[in-house]
């Protein structure tokens, strides 16, 4: 991978010369900028590749398309197994967690020397939160926080390094489980995202390059096109898996992948959606003793609106919009804080012994911080003979009477949410409720960023119900009279949607995403209301907390449109020119010395007739390949024998290239000559240099391009545009501004 | 408007050559061929856009952005109205039909002489059709049907005459109301989505031109891109009002319009969906006395799936399955025979008179087979307390039973869908559903094709619906003991989306649009299942009913991907050549004769710098204007005070510009030159000519291009590919195939 390692104190430096706005720098826990690569759509039509499309009948067209669909089954089947392995692991360990903990609050209640409670109960989210945090921060730091960034941008088409790894997933999936059983503010839904895209990306290739196996099939699919269709899939299936949201899954794959919309595509991620779904309830139903019981299908599930509490009048949907500016407020302030942070992180605590420490310290805190609200709370509760409570925690509180402040804290936050949001009217008093948002906030805001797995989600929701349940109290307070307002779970529900939509910001998949998980679409309306209010209101102060982690690991990410303001940037003033082109029939020494410069580090070079005359496009992983084959004209006449290389030998080194100082090249192989023609894509795509911005934008994220060559009206190549230069042109609130974007 | 026109005798023998398979004519019910004109996106790219463009600020971009938001809002609402409109009236006037026949029925029941009742039934009916097919037929053929194959042919990219006009909109609301109260088997959800696109198209346009008055906002918009982009979202809140679906309704548009995702224009599609459901939601919960009541979001509502009936067990699955097959099979049966007799009706029943009669008949017959099947029916079901028939027919029945045939035939379709999916087991004998499915299978693949407007899909759901049932009976009569097969609802909703699915052949918007209609995302996993067996079942006989009457309009509609095996095509082969060029400064004259001449009828010539060096494109439509403005290079220079022609011209003309014959040139001004370099597009975009069919088809499809100009290595203008250039090449059973579409 093309990595470059950039000293801690060079990313100090660099830090202090543009504090705040330029600062595009990694997040990633480790002292060296992450380098990124384009993924490649438009290259692979070379010669061999037609010669191959040629080859293949009608029939084979079909087997390629069946093979997709057990693929994208597979993904969805995978995904959900892992979706259930995270939920049954998380609930035992928990569970027993609380149980302990519980028991030893009981018993030192009476007798007193609740402090040590205290401490058993820090240590044990201490320990937990520990062993997450040092298998992510040793061995795998891109398994950090929920992942979606990193899954934002390689559906963008930017490849992030070792970011859909088995070992990734490993890693994912246990430091979820110690962050969620560590009791932090966080979430194991986010995640689950990450995971779906690395089943898929390993699935797909047939393959493991990790534990070196090749089962030798769904070789076909072995490029980045492909492997980047199904990623979209796993990711959807991953979404699925996470809220009961098939629909949302796919949506979410669309908002943040799709380029060109391509229907069977679409459908087939659909399907891989839906058995995810399918599969996750399977076994949960199992899990649950009630086998075949197929209606709570997602990790989180909001449980069941019906009746009463889900109407809502139109007079009550300006209520509902104003929560929905409240929710995007409080997002922009979360997002702006925890870009502070960020930042404070990348300066300061950037080496993993450090990072476990912060985790560690996090957890203390959060435990202590619980125990203090529990403790002095004094909002009781009754025990009712109907009470859903897991783990109702007496304390001070009468007999039959429980610590309303603990159902809140003490208790996976997935519970919580739901008891938010179904509790009956009267289960909370305002004062806890107040209490528990501001607490919450901050640890989740201090928490989101540590190097464990977590996500951001239900963290939010649960800030976000909260208040919202808060709202709803008090609106019932003030009118009294109507029985619309009695109930706060609706409220709590729509604040939920405000609260996250002002964090991350999401709009179609995130409205779909809370309908299907509500299991009711009477609600449609007002959550897409909120979320827009949210959405417009916290993008006037700050980005969504994506992107800004995107932002801060300075990758060439592409948004939708080009800037409104940019129709008078043409080709010409955007490309990289000059640029290094090859000729058809080049010299070894010359190819290897181009590829071996450091300055010249572009993935993409024009191949040539003289003078200038684009005839082609090759990259540098096809010349690596060539290379490491020596496919030299002098070899090819003096061994007539030697076999030709094949589009196999390519996908045989997809998708870890070597670089180009692992491939030996003899000082006479120096003298020889490389043919480029069959391996060059013969019609790369072109624009003349006056084409506007926004319509080299629109072709580069219509067609997924990676490199489009910019010709003169001879047909004369006179420059290069790449991803990153159109990435380096940001609507800043002056007009256009151009970004200084890091050196890959 | 480049339509031209075939004497029938011409369409006879053409249809008389070929006599099934290469029949690409029009369905339309009028004796001419539909021509059909390509939508504009890629080239209204020129000097004076840019120039604009670059004189608005990062403001006015913003304006225009929350005008984008309003138009979709209006666009919403208006839809939601006319919904609202239609069903209320539909409504009434069945209403007052079905009292007076019941009435009548109950007077002659015990008297005898019900062949009078018979005959005052058939006799509405008729009347009623026949006013809707004569405003049809006589006043807007293009109203007839669903206008979901239009929609789909706009959406595509390709602009049927006088499809999305006010005119058109009146008669379609009146012709659907006709219709359905006219008791034929249709439905009036289709013709909502064509509605919403008309609305949609007028909105955003801020004029009317069949009413004269220009509001004069708005006026960006109008062009091709702009107004597509609005057109999608009227579909999406047609589809939304329909079904009350409004993620349904997004997924829709994507699925047969999108090419590139936009994240915006998809999130504002769903703001219309969202308002045009709640609008129509609103008011009707105000005329059902009920305000506020936002429950029952769309014109067809299959009722609530509650409780044990929704549950649904793994061994089920198998048999969804079987279901699904089923469903395509009779599906691809239904489209087979609508086939042959769409063919027949272009052949013989094309004038308006004739088509008249034939709705009529249809009438007529449709009461008498309702009648009969009324008549000799012995299923006899006891009238319950809570019972909800509308109409409940006791005719020969004991006292306080019904008919329960007439719950099926003697209500609207939209009533009895909802009867067969909730009514108790035992409401339906297997005898009644039986004959039921058969009778209705064939007098809904009658009507369909008729010019009448109406939809096609409550008629297949009711017939899926009505076997699903029988099959729910019948299996509960098989296995008897378990009480989950008590339900045959469940086996309704199954049966209904195959029949469904088997006869549109739509996927994941489809699914959506079920689940949203039971409101229930249980069954999400069960209907995507078997709407995948019904579609891959139904397309192995045939392909989708909408994509039948596609293809009998002989329009260049694109599909989603090139043709598998087309990898061995070029540029070169599929090009149009030798192409027709403009000089910079072309002589008036030569212009002329250009468009004039019909055997020319390209809509773009690129314009080329001596010798033939390709240095921009421009339209047909952008000439007429320039040549009725009388731009011409003397002009301008002996009288410098001559405004300036401006966007705003080309906007005034906008869509309807004047036909070549009607603009005058005298022999002087024949003799003039015109400078065409402001008006071009500078940068058109080009492939060479080596490039592989499916490259040159993704580049059209992900642009929505309308014409790439094909050039050589130098640059030169060797050809120009169009979309019926593409839309010619086939996936036949045998490999590629070549189509002969209609010259236009």
């Amino acid at each position: 991978d093309l990595e470059e390692e950039i000293t801690s104190e060079e990313v100090k430096s660099e830090l202090q010369m543009s504090p705040t706005h330029t600062l595009f720098l990694s997040i990633a826990p480790s002292n060296q900028v992450i380098t990124s690569l384009s993924l490649d759509y438009d290259n692979i039509e070379n010669q061999l590749f037609l010669e191959e499309e040629r080859r293949m009948s009608y029939m084979g067209f079909r087997c390629l398309e069946i093979s997709r669909w057990v693929v994208c089954g597979l993904i969805g089947f995978l995904t959900g197994l892992i979706a259930c392995f995270i939920d049954i692991v998380v609930e035992q360990l928990a569970g027993i967690k609380y149980q302990v903990v519980k028991e030893n609050i009981e018993k030192f209640t009476e007798a007193g020397g609740l402090s040590i409670s205290l401490i058993l109960w820090a240590v044990l989210n201490f320990t937990f939160v520990m062993v997450g945090a040092i298998i992510v921060a040793f061995f795998e730091p891109i398994a950090a926080g929920s992942g979606i960034p990193q899954i934002k941008c390689y559906l963008n088409g930017v490849k992030i390094p070792r970011v859909v790894r088995l070992k990734t997933l490993v890693i994912k999936v246990c430091g979820v489980i110690c962050s969620v059983v560590g009791g932090l503010a966080v979430g194991k839904e986010g995640p689950m995202i990450h995971s779906g895209a690395v089943v898929a990306a390993g699935v797909s290739q047939g393959r493991s390059t990790s534990l070196k196996r090749d089962f030798k099939i769904f070789e076909y699919f072995r490029r980045d096109t492909e492997k980047r269709d199904f990623v979209s899939a796993g990711a959807a299936a991953g979404v699925s898996a996470a809220f009961g949201a098939p629909v949302g899954g796919v949506l979410f794959s669309l908002e943040e992948g799709a380029s060109f919309w391509n229907q069977m595509l679409t459908w087939r991620i659909f399907f891989a959606s839906m058995i995810s779904t399918f599969t996750l309830n399977f076994f949960l139903s199992i899990y649950h003793a009630n086998p075949g019981d197929l209606s709570n299908p997602g990790l989180i599930n909001f449980g069941r609106f019906e009746g009463d509490s889900v109407t809502y009048n139109l007079y009550e949907i300006p209520l509902f919009i104003a929560m929905g500016a409240i929710g995007g407020l409080l997002g922009a302030l979360f997002n702006v804080l925890n870009y502070w942070l960020t930042i404070f992180r990348i300066r300061y605590v950037h080496r993993p012994c450090l990072q476990v420490m912060e985790a560690m310290l996090v957890a203390a805190v959060t435990a202590t911080v619980s125990f203090t609200m529990i403790y002095f709370s004094n909002d009781c509760q009754p025990l009712g003979p109907e009470s859903t409570e897991e783990y109702p925690l007496q304390l001070f509180c009468a007999d039959g009477e429980y610590n309303s402040m603990a159902t809140a804290f003490f208790n996976t936050p997935e519970r919580s949410v739901r008891s938010l949001f179904h509790n009956q009217p009267g289960t909370y008093n305002p004062l806890t409720l107040g209490l528990f948002t501001l607490t919450y906030f901050f640890l989740a805001c201090w928490t989101y960023g540590l190097a464990v797995s977590a996500g951001v989600f239900i963290p939010s929701l649960l800030i976000g119900a909260a208040w919202g349940r808060l709202c709803g109290i008090l609106l019932a307070s003030i009118t009294s009279t109507s029985s619309i307002w009695a109930d706060p779970g609706k409220y709590a529900l729509i604040g939920a949607a405000a609260q996250l939509g002002g964090i991350v910001r999401m709009t179609l998949s995130l409205t779909v995403i809370m309908v299907e998980a509500t299991g009711n679409v009477t609600y449609g309306l007002p959550i897409m209301l909120v979320l827009m209010t949210a959405k417009i209101v916290g993008d006037y102060f700050e980005e969504g907390l994506y992107d800004i982690h995107i932002k801060l690991q300075s990758v060439p990410f592409l948004h939708w449109e080009a800037p409104a303001t940019s129709h008078w940037l043409t080709a010409r003033e955007v490309m990289s020119s000059p640029v290094t082109c090859l000729n058809r029939i080049e010299k070894v020494g010359t190819i290897v010395d181009i590829l071996s410069n450091t300055s010249t580090n572009h993935n993409g070079f024009p191949v040539v007739v003289q003078p200038a005359k684009l005839c082609g496009l090759i990259l540098r992983s096809q010349l690596i390949v060539l290379l490491k084959h020596k496919v030299f004209v002098e070899l090819a006449r003096s061994r007539l024998t030697r076999r030709k290389l094949q589009l196999k030998d390519f996908r045989d080194a997809y998708p870890r290239f070597p670089p180009i100082q692992s491939i030996h090249v003899s000082q006479d192989e120096r003298e020889c000559m490389m043919e480029l023609t069959e391996f060059m894509n013969p019609t790369p795509y072109t624009v003349p240099q006056e084409t506007s911005l926004p319509r080299v934008f629109k072709l580069f994220r219509a067609l997924g391009l990676r490199h489009l060559v910019v010709v003169d009206d001879e047909n004369r190549v006179v420059g290069l545009v790449t991803r990153k230069d159109l990435a380096r042109y940001h609507l800043g609130k002056h007009g256009l501004e151009e970004l200084q974007l890091a050196q890959t």
